[in-house]
């Protein structure tokens, strides 16, 4: 199995999480995301650990939370010890409803209206990673005018190719994220921040992308920032005692994709960090990071069922659930691997693509999968590591209503996210 | 300007449907979904006139509602004497909750579940267009079961290339959706209808692609389904006395995009159609088609508010928006073009990105278009023919509202759906 939270049983029933999927599907109904608390939690450790053995204290990974935004995420995360990464006041309001603390909070993202940056600061968000001057000067008139001094970083873009693909990869030089180191424009940037007197300078950000699977990103991303931290000291005496370096070790969505010991890389990162801050003679910055696909993805599995099976002589072989690119558009997206498992057949297995009910041929959940040959309309089908960018990129395409997140726990499962009513769906028309 | 619902008044200030996007801006602020309503109903009558001069009495266009589905849209369509394809148990309850007549709903998809047929069979949905044998076995028992005798066309997969793109091309033979003619599946699932009691085989249908320019995409599908037809009577007996053309004329993204004399079009595909029942002595059917795009998608535009302006030397410029692919996903799912407009500002120009503002590098409006160069945070920057496939397929990623829907009309402006607060985003969580 892809991770070891997926099992079958002796009658070759799916498990996700220790339970059966066939029992949850009565229960909860299909589609239906699962997630899996003792995953989010394990996973959220392996970071906390990893940090607590190999940065200076204060140093801590932040939860990138449009991974995955619900209430109940917000308070594992605080029960965990995660800050988080919130990129929106929906991200912000939900956790904060969750009693997430705001001091916790960094609000990321490249266009922060005049409405957002009010909302954030009232509400005591505790860090901006700002992504631009338009941005740093709204900030600073706000912050002003509420009388605060609100702590920032400065997201900038280092110049750096993550060889993971292009929609997910945000740190090269011509990103819309942030200020370019290479051209400069990052010190700009940087001067600008220090002379605001209503917004303390904590230090910089980066992000180089999303499902990061080569050995050394984080090096090479640690080679531009610091020196660039060591430029900064030089230029104006200022030095910057927080670096953030973003998200993104790669999940396993296929058996034959690699598999990442991200504590083993942070350790080695870390290495190469602290060599570097002696090499320039520079004090060890606390250090941040952002993982969200890596905490959540694996703690996720979609249950479908299967509302047709065609077979189409010289052609291929459809099998077509009740879920589809509406409450996972990944595939439609980005071509988005996955590995699909049957709830409970086996035997031979027939060559197929697994459909949605989407009307639009680009509906598809993936292509080329193997399922049983005798899977017919009523069977359960699963999709494995959904617990990231599903629920949260989910629309309301054809109409459809997003299914229930359903958290299983050993304490109990519980309805993190209710099931989406039609009379919900039609809650703002008039 | 692209479209002659669009225009600039002495200020250079752009009107959309005759008011000034500014005005309407600051009215409902940004990001908005303006609607035309005049236009709409000018592309309904451009329909419903054509069918009424080229086919049989009991011919009629059905709007495509996956296109956009709210309830100010069934009102209209009903006040039209259009017809309505829908593709879920959502879109039926949106027509219906708008007053829409049941019996003049088309039911389509490629998935339907018992508790989605049986709720449409329930509220007297006048015809289910049965996309396959499993749901046309569901949907018999279901009507047994209720004592119903229902109404159903059954959808074929001709085996025609539209050359459209791939993600809307759908009635080639390896579609996921309806029964291949080429392979004998659809004249066996056509056997399979007529011998069902409770079934009342009225036609067939088809849907070769959306966004179609070709010539004579429907002319070739013509050749192919009344052949078809007068197999069906010449092996059972039976004519048939419906064709469903299913949808789809090109409307234009772009001022490079050709136009579609869609009365002559249609004038056209009729001479063709009745010329072929001539020579295959078929008594003309009934014609139903199914336009969803080319009723809305030219009387909609999109108002964003610039949040910032990039300009990275040696690479590309950057104007960044407060939407995004959340409102508008068709760039990141298909790279689709778009008309990009200032909404008050001209002179020198720029050549620059439109980007969004969720945290993906793939969250882009628009590459390569051009923009005043002294586009500033702030200036309103809209984004023409987004009245198709917008708001229907529209997201909450990153957690943010929808924007809402104004429907401008002569008779004075309305909402047709409200803006997404923050609340209602928490609204499912618990």
């Amino acid at each position: 199995m892809l991770s070891d939270n997926i099992s079958r049983d002796e009658n070759y029933l799916l498990h996700f999480a220790g339970q059966s999927v066939t029992a949850l599907a009565e229960e909860y109904g299909t589609p239906l995301y699962l997630m899996d608390e003792q995953r989010i939690r394990g996973n959220m450790r392996m970071y906390t650990k990893a940090f607590a053995e190999n940065f200076l204290p204060g140093s801590r990974p932040l939860f990138a939370s449009k991974a995955a935004s619900f209430k109940a995420i917000y308070r594992i995360a605080k029960d965990e010890g995660m800050g988080v990464d919130c990129v929106s006041c929906g991200e912000i309001a939900t956790a904060l409803a969750a009693d997430f603390p705001a001091g916790d909070i960094y609000f990321h993202g490249n266009c922060k209206t005049d409405a957002d940056i009010r909302y954030a600061v009232e509400r005591g968000v505790g860090c901006f990673v700002v992504d631009n001057a338009d941005e740093l000067l709204a900030l600073e008139r706000i912050a002003a005018g509420l009388g605060v001094k609100q702590r920032v970083l400065l997201r900038l873009s280092p110049g750096i190719d993550p060889h993971t693909y292009a929609e997910v990869s945000t740190g090269m030089v011509d990103s819309k994220f942030g200020a370019a180191v290479e051209t400069g424009q990052a010190m700009e940037l940087l001067k600008l921040s220090l002379a605001q007197p209503h917004l303390l300078t904590e230090g910089v950000h980066c992000h180089v992308g999303s499902q990061v699977f080569d050995e050394d990103v984080y090096e090479r991303t640690i080679d531009i920032m610091l020196p660039f931290m060591a430029q900064v000291r030089k230029e104006t005496g200022v030095t910057l005692p927080v670096l953030n370096m973003g998200g993104g070790y790669g999940v396993r969505y296929r058996e034959s994709d690699k598999s990442v010991d991200i504590p083993g890389r942070i350790a080695a990162v870390a290495e190469h960090f602290r060599a570097l801050c002696a090499e320039l003679d520079f004090p060890e910055p606390k250090m941040l990071m952002e993982p969200g696909r890596s905490i959540v993805a694996d703690a996720g599995m979609t249950v479908y069922t299967v509302g047709a099976v065609k077979h189409i002589p010289g052609y291929k072989s459809y099998v077509i659930v009740d879920g589809g690119m509406g409450d996972n558009p990944r595939y439609a997206l980005y071509k988005a691997p996955y590995t699909v498992y049957h709830a409970g057949k086996g035997g031979v297995m027939m060559l197929c693509d697994l459909a949605g009910r989407c009307c639009e041929s680009g509906d598809m959940l993936q292509p080329k999968i193997t399922l049983p040959a005798d899977t017919c309309r009523g069977d359960l089908v699963c999709v494995a590591t959904t617990g990231a960018y599903n629920y949260s990129m989910a629309s309301n395409y054809n109409r459809l209503g997003r299914p229930p997140v359903v958290m299983l726990s050993d304490k109990g499962n519980y309805v993190a996210v209710k099931r989406e009513s039609i009379d919900e769906l039609l809650g703002l028309d008039n």
